[in-house]
């Protein structure tokens, strides 16, 4: 079975099934998204998201606060659903082509990730015995970001007769608002200002104004038809309609391929201009080219991010459709990160989290670092926000990044689970720090991450409190969302003081290799550096010696734990039936914090200290989050709770396609996704990014043959077979020194070489 | 200088001048508040605040939350602008009387509080030269609270003419609103909807449904013109408008009297039935009996409540003031309190909060237990939704009173400053055992007072926490809202420990009484009565060693202290001007806090830590809070801090009269106003109410010849005159043993003893 195909057979008619395979089999590139809705509709009183996503391009919402206080941000941005190009009506005859009259003798749906393509293949009986085979292929092309192909394959089975094409491009759409659901917009918000189609070559393009941010988009739609036969295309108020009719014999086979373009004027400076040259060109190029382009494009990704397991198929495959969605959800320039949800839905609005950096860059940083260093820019692009942002949180200086935003500015409307969560800073450094270490870009170094770096340990500063010899976090929320406002969160203190011996030591090496500039730019003194060391060696880390453990925070192990025994089933996630105040008075986590900090800083404690810490947090954390399993899953690896981590990585692995938390139909769980990779490659290959080089620790789960990946790093790739006994370490390209299980080897280049694994 | 004659002189025709002096000169009784606005009206584009209120007469406003999260309250009551009884036009044949065109002669406006109205007396001069004098005197009835009574008097000084005379009863009002000012609503919200009046032997009646609360009410209105003439009486829309109109002879004076009344259906089970009733029985007494009882009923209430202060005048009738306006604020029924700003203003929307139990009750239990015992009994009927409370916000047994209400269910929209206040309980609890002890009411204990205890004490139990063998209370705000959310406040904890041990103590009270009904009503057995003074004895009251104080919360002092120096003037109130973490991460006090437990609760530390502590926490306390200042007067005189003291009380005593807040137009500060006479009795007087009787500890501040006060303990009137040198105490009525300075004193009926004061 190839893990690169992931297939769905038979017709559920079921809403939530069909609003989840939206998701599921949404086209994206990391620019556009495109919800996998039947183009030919919905029977009406049926939900369905049909939406159509550009990275980055949003409108205002309101944001009204009940009480208004100083700071509280009153509107925020929101990722809009822009023209509808993907509607196509089929009628033969008088009949109209619908899943949900006359009978699916047969369908199947595709992901396949090798062509980069999905595909939606029916036959369909109608209600008078027409026959037909629908082959739907579908792409967000990765070579060409702002081109979405649909390839619309009608076959008549058993029956000649006339055929109406109605192929549609809607201007005037709006955002899913459902009013019983708290997790969606509750009300329609009229985003788009849609301009009458224009007509073109064949092609219609519409440019929409977004009144309230000024983005303006435009979007283009050339429909080619197999068959000559009556063609008319009008324009119908905000929308082009293109019809086709003609007659068709059985068994023969027409074909409407509908080439789609968006671009926006964040990107593009005259959009209509680069519409209609990037539509024309595509066509020129034609489907078939394009196919094969982006075949290439994923044959390349794939050899760079495999991770290829054996002995568990459908897990398998599982992991590749993990690692295909991070690909297709990542904003590739300075204006886009990686939603929360990708471009797959409108859950969270299309914000961007700190899910970007702390589970989703590493999988970058090691098998693209291109994207990873894309990553960086975006939010160096906001840096200036961040510094306003600090000022509006009361920092007289340093830049503080918000908790969920588009362009930069906070878009949290609640602050004790939002804009509180300083943490954030640290998770944007250690991104930095991370793919310096990866990569040493000092480049990159010298005119980003240098910058963001300084500004975050500043922020450091002024919001820390010395208490005696101790620096202290106060009044701070940690990644546990169920405990909220505390001091000296032991994940949040650990960040920071990364983020602050981090600023001095990159203020060292830039100043060293001539390139401090940066430093230079915003007036880092030496001494200033200086100060940050001084902090970040100072930090106060939380620990209770009668547990031996590390506690959440300063009060936490003094709360009542949670009635868990006395807690329905029904319950959970718990934020949906608890008052927070009641939440944060007890020992309950919401997902990993403490953990996640045994994780990502794991040297700052003992494997003793560690191992008590995940048994107590493990038994008070509810998961409630999708951010929890799979860092659960790598701790209980480096402690060698083998079966534990295999359980915590499949709830991680199935998480959308099995609908896990049950709301796949807003959007894919990207933070999960990249949570995935690093539960296989941090976990089970125990491998880890220091400043000494790479390190590995590897075993092969329990069930499987062998898994294998490859990974990057320092312009070295290096490919990792885990079987058993051994695993085979190959340097590909140059020779490398790594460290696996403590021990240093030398890899000579493309010579294999095999090391035993530690038994458990 | 007779201080119950409140009077100003001249015109300012200043916008918030004006609207000041609508709240200052507003008529209220308890039961129904009118705003004093010229009856006439003002010119177009002018601002007033045009209010008529009916305590516990309520609408409901939308409340959006952000983010919402369970248990966030998404709707609040909101006290309603009735229907306009108070516009009068005046015609002198085609020139309308306004103030604002012409000349203002004189003018003069009186709140006097010996006969219980308010006047106001004009002489114009019209632009075309006609001279009127003007005299208007309004009052709300306190024996007929229904009964507004509005006389409007002119006289022709210089002309003979026609008059025309237009007495409006006007049905569709809204309430005030002012976009640019956070203080107030933002928009107009159509709360009302009127009937069409109803003519019934010449009166006027409108019937008025408030559809989204449910509640109705009926005003009536009945003209009676001292001048036979032309008289046309029609209704217009939802108005009723009548119409007088004769010839005027020069030097005569003619008089409008205008019955008013307002009857709702939360107090009459026929609201026009009742209407037609009062307002009948009122026109029948006349103008003349209604102001000859209310001046009988002001009496009475002066001869026990008054506080006189010989030797500053302006202080003395500002004094008497702040004691007027409680007595026409308070409710005195069970289903109202004493809103925030009393009846005089929609300023935090007609919410009662704990300033009814800890700063305004004090006064009515030592002068008019009456009053006292009505407030008890309106937080017992809102026992049962404080019960839902508990439940909304997590707890599994007890009752939590909610922050601020109307009918008892929470509207406050920011839950950290609001709900978190848990020490609403301890108020309450607080309140039914201070009313207990002057009055030894077991009756009222019985059947009120206990059932109160017990459901407070019983959320204390659930919510509190076992630390080892402390008994401690986490994520809770204290009075002071700029730290939130914290563990162990020492007010709150202390208030906590006062309601469990009483809780207890009234179970063994009321069943040695053989009246132990409360507690078999609610399962209360004599167990969990113990759990609840175990925990009372446990209670952990945080102590810095170090410092010698009591930390206001468990990290308080761990946090840096605020910048003073560094902090703009016009940057206070600070919640205005700063994100609410960064005031959190601060030590900062918006009022006092740790202080008002060493007030309230002073038995609970030595004076050397509440001198200690009085010392720290004044050096970073903000008073942007109108409850502050009076506490820190008080705890200045227990500690004999006597120029502090008398500074404070300044501050306080004219809080409204002089706008300092500059907020006295949205209404009066009644909170402050309940301080201002603590800050004289319990301050400079030394009283104290205790189980073992009442306490003084007089002194006479600096400046003063005299002031004295009565109380009332046990049925007992005590008369107080404090001089410089000694005090005179004076029981009436029966003998009575007190405590001065400590010593115990056995005052015979109607005998002075005069006490020595210690000299500081």
């Amino acid at each position: 079975m190839n893990p690169l195909v992931y297939a769905m057979d038979g017709f559920n008619p079921d809403n939530r099934a069909l609003m989840t395979q939206e998701t599921i089999f949404h086209n994206a590139n990391g620019l556009i998204g495109i919800r996998s809705c039947f183009e030919e509709g919905y029977p009406e009183g049926m939900a369905s998201i049909r939406g159509t996503y550009i990275n980055g391009v949003y409108g205002i919402s309101e944001m009204k606060q009940a009480e208004k206080l100083y700071g509280f941000a009153e509107e925020k941005e929101t990722i809009v659903n822009v023209a509808d190009v993907q509607s196509i009506e089929v009628w033969f005859g008088g009949e109209r082509f619908t899943l949900f009259e006359g009978s699916v003798l047969n369908l199947s749906r595709v992901l396949d990730m090798e062509a980069g393509i999905t595909a939606r293949k029916a036959h369909w009986r109608s209600p008078e015995g027409k026959e037909v085979k629908v082959a739907v292929t579908r792409m967000a092309s990765f070579e060409r970001p702002e081109v979405f192909l649909l390839e619309y394959a009608l076959e008549a089975v058993n029956f000649s007769g006339p055929i109406r094409i109605v192929s549609k491009h809607i201007g005037d759409v709006v955002n899913y608002s459902n009013p019983d659901d708290p997790r969606v917009a509750s009300e329609s918000v009229k985003h788009l200002s849609p301009g009458v189609p224009e007509l073109l070559g064949g092609a219609s393009y519409i440019k929409t104004l977004i009144p309230r941010s000024g983005i303006s988009f435009c979007s283009g739609v050339k429909n080619v038809f197999s068959k000559p036969g009556d063609e008319t295309i009008e324009v119908s108020g905000t929308s082009a309609v293109h019809t086709f009719s003609c007659e068709l014999s059985e068994g023969e086979t027409v074909v409407l391929r509908k080439y789609c373009v968006f671009t926006d004027d964040r990107r593009h400076e005259d959009i209509e201009k680069s519409a209609i040259a990037i539509l024309s060109e595509a066509v020129d190029a034609g489907a078939e080219a394009l196919l094969l382009e982006q075949r290439t494009y994923l044959d390349s990704f794939w050899d760079r991010s495999m991770l290829k397991i054996e002995g568990d198929d459908s897990l398998s495959s599982s992991i590749c459709f993990n690692l295909y969605q991070l690909m297709a959800s990542a904003g590739r320039d300075q204006i886009s990160s990686i939603a929360a949800k990708g471009l797959s839905g409108e859950g969270y609005e299309g914000h961007y989290f700190w899910d970007a950096e702390m589970y989703i860059q590493p999988f970058f940083i090691l098998t693209n670092p291109e994207i990873a260093k894309s990553l960086i820019s975006y939010r160096y692009s906001c840096l200036g926000k961040a510094r306003k942002n600090a000022r509006i949180m009361g920092h007289k200086s340093g830049a503080l990044y918000p908790w969920r935003t588009i362009t930069g500015s906070e878009c949290s409307g609640y602050y004790p689970s939002g804009s509180a969560q300083y943490h954030i800073n640290g998770d944007i450094a250690y991104a930095v720090t991370s793919y310096y270490l990866a990569t040493k870009d000092l480049e990159t170094l010298a005119n980003m991450g240098a910058e963001i770096l300084y500004e975050t340990a500043r922020l450091w500063l002024d919001a820390g409190t010395w208490n005696g010899s101790r620096f202290e976090l106060h009044d701070m929320t940690g990644p546990d969302e169920y405990t909220c406002i505390v001091n000296n969160n032991y994940y949040t203190n650990l960040a920071a003081k990364h983020n602050l011996l981090w600023a001095e030591k990159a203020h060292k090496i830039l100043k060293e290799a001539g390139m401090g500039f940066a430093a230079e730019k915003i007036g880092l003194s030496d001494s200033e550096a200086q100060d940050f060391k001084t902090a970040g060696l100072a930090m106060y880390l939380p620990y209770d010696e009668k547990l031996g453990i590390n506690p959440q925070d300063d009060s936490f192990l003094t709360k009542k734990v949670w009635d868990f025994e006395g807690t329905p089933k029904d319950h959970y996630p718990l934020l949906l039936h608890y008052h927070p105040l009641h939440l944060y008075r007890h020992q309950v986590s919401k997902q990993a914090d403490t953990v996640l900090a045994h994780f990502i800083f794991q040297d700052a404690q003992s494997l003793d200290v560690i191992r008590r810490s995940f048994d107590y947090y493990e038994k008070i954390t509810t998961h409630d989050s999708s951010l929890s399993s799979c860092i659960f899953s790598i701790v209980a690896s480096t402690l060698g709770l083998r079966d534990k981590a295999f359980k915590y990585f499949g709830k991680s692995a199935y998480y959308d396609l099995f609908d896990t938390a049950g709301n796949t139909q807003d959007g894919i769980h990207t933070a999960n996704m990249g949570g995935v990779y690093m539960a296989a490659v941090y976990g089970f290959a125990g491998f880890r990014l220091k400043e000494d080089g790479v390190h590995f620790a590897p075993y092969l789960p329990e069930g499987w043959t062998r898994y294998s990946f490859k990974i990057q790093h320092e312009g070295c790739r290096i490919s990792v077979v885990v079987e058993k006994d051994a695993s085979v370490f190959t340097a590909l390209g140059k020779s490398k020194n790594i460290k696996v299980n403590g021990a240093e080897y030398a890899l000579e280049a493309g010579k294999p070489v095999s090391i035993p694994n530690l038994s458990n």
